[in-house]
């Protein structure tokens, strides 16, 4: 069956990679309301792709913001169901300037597919597409029940999904997800994830007077709002990277020896990470590792700060109005409400007393993802993973959110199995955004193997 | 002789209010690049109405940035030579959503007229014409000997002015300079400027690591610009407001008993001037009242912040680059180029060790001004307004910057009278700048009254 599906794969290959190329054209970026049309139409490539390979009822389900891309193929009701999840919406391309190459101009190179979402998360969604794809001209049909769950919100933080999934939560029964978003330790080392991070997210305004005022006339008596947000943002860590927000540490399980442990057989090299991420030193919360920091620790990540003039040259203003973008990321435990709740009151507490500050909440929080290691569809993803790539898959922990996994976990009480390719050096979120032309053709005979696999 | 001037600008009121509004059409933004051809249209503007007024050997002189609309008009050797200056460029006009009229657009309102420029400094060049043109009218030509001398480069420092006014100091011989730049105390009070301030200018910039990431994957580890920035740009200041860069104050003077007396006549209601800035409180070094800061002690400005997403919504990045633009307003003693160094040596010594910080100087840097009350020149202007007011002008010092004023007291040997109508509200630099009307009446009849006097 393997060859077969492999033999098909090969066949195909330059049309497939022209396929992901056309999907990789649409800029769905979900963040900017100028892409809706284009969220749309990345949507419907998906829904036709899923068509074409034979899905029966395929529909875009309609949630408050973007549609979910829906499939159901139930083949033999006594087998097991598996829904296949990931997303056809991107981050914003900008900073737009340091791209080689259009962020919606895919290019290959070095080995390489760049564009924005080549990753994150269409290169993947499509090699499970591919998969499929070749297993259905192989054999027909899946050999296990299959449904399909694209979303088009996940960069924005899935704010439809919590209600959409609860009222659709009969169409959407499985017994656990597959999840075409997520990433591989290295090139050739498999991983398989045990964890995410949960996600909490605002911005921060600060307002010092009625508007921007010349510096020299009013700089020495107004407040300034960038002097001001400077000040406040900077009581949000201690000098040595911890988190200073009062009670932010306060439900966070401290790790055990086991998890030490287990997170020190993850080969991380930290004199090669930073070489490799271009740091003068790495950076982070005092007393742990950067993988233990990275995998489970929780953090507060400043995301971007503007106020005043931005231009080249000089402008002697002192301005009115400053912002701060602000994300956390969770470990179980700790809830995005109650965290929100104390960025408020720090916030409160920090604001310098010449200035107005205030807190937008945004939509989008998650709580953090564990997964049993006994899991059988996970211990089958790991004998497939260990297979292919011929040593033992890595159990790790994500940094990154899926606000995803907590909402089915909750709501249809299934387990979600990351299988995924994208890499450390992918550039997700990052220009130069990139998929590895070697994953393109080995995730799909992945997920050949991962889909008999778990028919046994 | 002043009441012919009155009914000739009486009789014009409405034609001179048209055309002042064609100036401040033109957006002669020297800082922008892309406004280069209006900046020049706005040089030849000033010239051709320097010529319709009659005033001889008008040039566009070229220096290494922007032309000096130059002229003269010598009509009797024996007597003093007065230099008339003035800029037409002016500040970018972001953010624009601030404006309630478009900056380009003139528009009056409230007895104002809005547009960018409209105090600074075409409003104020323009009522310095018109009282030349109401005393050429009325008399034949001016009493004492004119220059003019009109930059189009203050808004960025003024940068190409020292090495031209050194080569051109013959061309610019004169007794003394007019200033048709600065402001007025209130509408009702006139003052008098014995100083203004120096101006030292620079951009830092902070990189943290090869370029964005994914704050899930990397937020815990690798170091972020904004944070970086945050806490490099928090040590500019102590948190009650005095400016932390070591050796900042070491050369400036203590305000004496007598320097605290004058400033202390200035009627300035810090209640009342807290409101009218819209600040919840007024800020700056401690220990000194407002009107001290802004008139008499330096300060450290931060103009400007940015780095990573500035978007709306959420994008999990952890940014790799940040900058934030620096104005320092300087007092006798301190020199622009030492404060710079200052400067550099603070951001090397506060750098975190995880970020590579660099300082850009901007030219445009310019030491502190300081006229003597005894002036004869300055002694007449006084005479003048309190005429015209019917109250003693106060003698105050100004917290902005003339880059020019210390330039033309060193290449010429000529002192600064400023003689123009800024008002405390007239939003210079800043949104919504306005012209008073009642200033744009009353000021040409200032200029001919003190035309007049300066023969006597």
């Amino acid at each position: 069956m393997a060859n077969a599906c492999d033999q098909y794969l090969r066949d195909h290959e330059g049309e497939h990679l022209d396929q992901l190329k056309e999907l990789l054209r649409i800029p769905s970026v979900s963040a900017l309301p100028q892409h809706r049309d284009d969220v749309l139409r990345a949507a419907e490539w998906v829904a036709g792709h899923l068509r074409a390979i034979g899905v029966p009822d395929v529909a875009l389900l309609p949630t408050a913001g973007n549609p979910v891309v829906f499939g159901a193929w139930i083949v033999d009701p006594s087998k097991p169901t598996a829904m296949v999840y990931g997303h056809y919406d991107v981050q914003p391309p900008d900073p737009l300037d340091l791209w080689l190459t259009p962020p919606f101009e895919p290019t290959e190179r070095d080995g390489k597919l760049y564009a924005r979402g080549a990753s994150d998360d269409k290169g993947n969604l499509f090699v499970a597409l591919k998969g499929l794809e070749a297993v259905v001209a192989t054999q027909g049909r899946p050999p296990v029940n299959l449904k399909f769950f694209f979303e088009g919100e996940e960069e924005v933080g899935s704010p439809s999904l919590p209600v959409f999934v609860h009222a659709e939560r009969e169409r959407l029964a499985c017994d656990f997800i597959i999840s075409a978003d997520g990433s591989m330790f290295a090139p050739d080392r498999p991983s398989l994830t045990l964890a995410s991070k949960g996600l909490a997210a605002c911005q921060i305004n600060v307002r010092t007077a009625s508007g921007d005022m010349h510096s020299g006339q009013f700089g020495a008596a107004v407040p300034n709002a960038v002097q001001a947000i400077i000040q406040l943002a900077a009581s949000f860590h201690t000098p040595d990277g911890r988190v200073a927000v009062e009670g932010f540490y306060d439900t966070v399980r401290d790790l055990t020896p086991e998890d030490r442990a287990e997170l020190a057989a993850v080969p991380l090299d930290e004199e090669e990470y930073r070489q490799r991420v271009g740091a003068r030193a790495l950076w982070g919360e005092p007393g742990y590792r950067a993988i233990e920091r990275t995998s489970a620790r929780p953090t507060l990540d400043l995301n971007g700060v503007w106020g005043g003039f931005q231009g080249a040259g000089i402008k002697t203003v002192t301005p009115a109005e400053a912002h701060v973008k602000v994300t956390c990321r969770l470990v179980p435990e700790q809830e995005p409400g109650q965290i929100l709740e104390l960025i408020e009151r720090h916030v409160a507490r920090h604001c310098p007393p010449t200035a107005t500050c205030t807190v937008d909440r945004f939509a989008g929080s998650a709580r953090p993802f564990k997964i049993s290691r006994e899991h059988p569809a996970l211990q089958k993803a790991n004998v497939v993973l260990g297979d292919l790539y011929d040593r033992d898959p890595l159990m790790v922990r994500l940094g990154g959110t899926l606000p995803v996994a907590d909402i089915f976990q909750r709501e249809l009480g299934a387990d979600i199995i990351f299988f995924a390719w994208g890499m450390p050096d992918s550039q997700v979120h990052a220009p130069n955004e990139s998929f590895r032309l070697d994953s393109f053709r080995q995730a799909p005979r992945a997920w050949c193997a991962y889909l008999d696999a778990l028919a046994e």
